[in-house]
């Protein structure tokens, strides 16, 4: 721990906190915010290092903090003590736990995913492809979402099928909004995701030879009568337009996912699952 | 309108209604807040009158709101408009929209089930059984679930899915909670829901011929190799704990839905999603 805690609402430091809630904030620094025990010790654990880890005992909920500070203080991070109310101030959950890390962002890029799904060359085996468990790459490529919540939903689906990566095409939301962290229960941290341009990734995968199946409610074809095995990119649209002209165009095959109720529509997140699912159930279950 | 606004929050409707956030105010009461344009809307859709709808035409959003009124007064609703900081006070949501109407609550048994699964005699057709388009119940069970938002979040699933009704368990939410309407998207008015106990539960499916099909992670067969067709209750646990003693051993098929990540297990709203979508497809789909 450096020095005495802070105890000033008017400290930078603070107000840097409170500030990176706000995306330009966060593109400007190139830093984000990952709050909570879980999240931190998901982060450390996936390698994410943070620069500062601020903490606040009087906050904490178990005997198991010291340990954390102790493993992020190994990895370089710089830990900071905050007292009750200024750690009140700069936490952004109802029930703060008092562990507050700083961390930088990454960026990945499809060549990136040339390991990933099992076609590049990765710098061990540059004779020849690189060994996978899987030959059949399975991605999510999701268009233009708008809700965090929805985004680290996804993700955490994603994780839990056993995609091998995301594609986030034309984003609303910023990967690294706190509210994506939070609710992809740290899958942000393990999970390979990827950034693009729509086009790029479409003219990616054509190289990749994956198939692009996307979902719509326009769709003939239900999801579960198209054969999802093989290389496969799902392809989902945003809450409130769903897909665009462009990948509707631009899919080898449009599939819906059908809805009995009488409410809105199955939004994002829920038809991402259920369609992922879908595709684990053909492709044979590994769990 | 009755009257002129209030505009104190020492009135006493004013207290009232922020009572109502809270589960003892709720139960004593017999009633609950439906807060939101849409969340009124589908109240009224589906027969559930307020007996107080209350407005703030200073955070209305659009222009509909007021037919929405008038459509409230007509089934006999009390209109009363409040100041805007008045509303700020009583609305639980981030971005209030003006509208917050209280309803009486109401309570289904596992006896106004019987024209749901088809096998109980209407009122009209007391010489037989009841029409119905599908001969096969699909239920879901709920147990013990703790979370509100994802209690709601079932439901509307469950409406997704066209299940028959929702049974819920030994609640630690009751239905009524305001995340519960919210998250539910106003399914909690339309789906058919029962409170019982377990073993009441049970005993239920049993003479009306429904199998139960309970969901752990300790099950050998998996979800989607489990047939789940014919008659049909899920069984789904709580978020904490999974599935009671009593369900892992009253079910007559215990499945698994597997998962591929890290992160942790799916949480119980996601597992239902998948194990009723995997019903659905086996059931053969209807939208």
């Amino acid at each position: 721990m450096s020095g005495a805690p802070i105890t000033s609402l008017q400290n930078p430091r603070v107000k840097g906190l409170v500030k990176l809630r706000d995306r330009r904030a966060r593109d400007e620094s190139g830093r984000f915010l990952i709050e909570g025990y879980r999240e931190v010790m998901r982060a450390l654990k996936a390698g994410v290092t943070p620069s500062v880890l601020y903490c606040s005992p009087e906050w904490f909920l178990g005997g198991n903090e010291p340990a954390l500070l102790a493993a992020a203080a190994k990895t370089g991070a710089e830990v900071v003590e905050l007292s009750k109310p200024v750690f009140a101030k700069v936490s952004y959950r109802d029930r703060p736990d008092g562990l507050l890390a700083v961390a930088p962002q990454w960026k990945r890029t499809l060549a990136d995913l040339d390991a990933v799904v099992g076609r590049g060359l990765s710098p061990t085996s540059r004779g020849g492809r690189k060994a996978r468990p899987t030959a059949d790459p399975f991605l999510l490529v999701v268009e233009a979402i708008e809700k965090p919540g929805n985004l680290g939903t996804i993700l955490r689906s994603a994780d839990a099928a056993g995609v091998d990566a995301v594609l986030v095409c034309d984003p609303v939301t910023d990967l690294f909004n706190p509210n994506v962290v939070r609710s992809s229960t740290g899958v942000l941290f393990s999970m390979p995701v990827v950034v693009a341009e729509g086009a790029e990734v479409r003219a990616w995968l054509r190289e990749q030879g994956i198939r692009a199946v996307a979902t719509t409610p326009a769709a003939e074809t239900l999801y579960s009568a198209a054969d999802l095995r093989g290389p496969l990119a799902l392809i989902m649209g945003s809450e409130q337009y769903g897909l665009s002209e462009f990948w509707l165009k631009e899919s080898e095959l449009l599939v819906r996912i059908p809805m009995a109720g009488e409410a809105d529509s199955l939004n994002v997140a829920m038809a991402a699952m259920i369609a992922l699912f879908e595709a684990v159930r053909q492709r044979g279950l590994k769990a």
